[in-house]
């Protein structure tokens, strides 16, 4: 069974955001049975072993697959949305496109959002961060309203819902502290129409329940 | 033909560096005959109708090939490996590997290096860029750092050169204005490794010429 690593524990502001809920996500909707596996003190591995073994830039998530290590959040949907019709369509042009929103969401549209979410969350307090973020937010404020004119008339990226759809809505989960995406009712409809899948709520509910387990 | 989408004039900071530059690497690389299209004022389109038909974040590149469009260059690189064992291996698992490192070049590596970057091409005289500078000098560090590591006894990233490597290569060129990859002198190697391919010198040759010959 695929093993899908995830941090043991997360500070509250990081819960519902952890980049293993997008696996979980596409294992949800290809139907692919997982099994969990912690990470931290006292939990299935280490960080340290996990960064040794798994992903040598510690970070979440990786997978394990018989035998086969893959880490990068975009790699594994991609690998698990290969085996499924339901997040990658085998016509060779329809799947480029979802393949263009996937990057697109993890280089242009993450670039500004992390940039933001960054200052706001991590950095607030420092004096060079009162002064960026308001050029932070123009810059994706922008990319948001670019990203909502793409969608206009759009119920997904890429005609169906794929692939691209589980990381660009992950990406627009990052603002939840902000009304950038309120903003943009294309955009928060879309949001809403991507998270009120069973499969996402049976990740969330996944993800969440596994921290709350361990606290 | 495939048509390639490149800028038609371009600062001198950003020559040599733009993202149309990995697009023809890859063709190159493969064997695939292309055109380049130049936008901007009196080339081939504008940027207006650039980002109208083709790209809607203004980005480049593009590429039109037999009627598809298609933008972001992760997953133009990846359209165009997949037409070459020489870009992309067969075997599905190290396949997956090679999109490991794609998203890895353009996610982890990319977030670190462009925001270092952008701090010292863009914002250098600002206040709290020079507040921020060593910050982020320090997660790009950081990140060079676990890169070397996964580097070391390899001669590229995932086995034989690939697509990945065509990526990551482009991403360490970002910081030539500064000394991080060549305190590593496994990434220094690395990148010169890949820079000396017949391939890359023609693209580079290619991009440089063109806006030479613009200007």
């Amino acid at each position: 069974m695929m093993h899908v690593y995830a941090f043991a524990s997360v500070p509250p502001f990081a819960q519902g955001l952890v980049r293993d809920l997008r696996v979980r996500w596409a294992l949800e909707e290809a139907g692919i049975p997982y099994r969990v596996m912690r990470v931290g003190d006292g939990a299935d591995l280490s960080r340290d072993e996990y960064t040794k073994n798994l992903q040598p830039f510690g970070q979440i998530p990786a997978i394990e697959d018989d035998g086969m290590r893959l880490f990068e959040s975009g790699a594994i949907v991609q690998y698990i949305a290969e085996q499924s019709s339901k997040l990658m369509p085998a016509d060779p042009q329809k799947r480029a496109e979802v393949l263009q929103w996937m990057f697109c969401a993890l280089n242009t549209i993450e670039m500004p959002v992390q940039n933001l979410a960054s200052i706001d969350l991590f950095y607030a307090n420092e004096e060079w961060a009162k002064q960026r973020r308001r050029g932070a937010a123009e810059m994706a404020e922008k990319r948001l309203a670019e990203l909502a004119r793409c969608l206009e008339g759009r119920a997904y990226l890429a005609g169906e819902f794929s692939a691209a759809d589980i990381l660009m809505t992950s990406l627009l989960r990052i603002l939840r502290h902000t009304d950038l995406v309120a903003r943009h009712p294309v955009l928060a409809e879309y949001q809403k129409r991507c998270e009120a899948r069973p499969a996402f709520r049976r990740a969330l509910d996944g993800q969440l329940g596994d921290l709350e387990a361990a606290a």
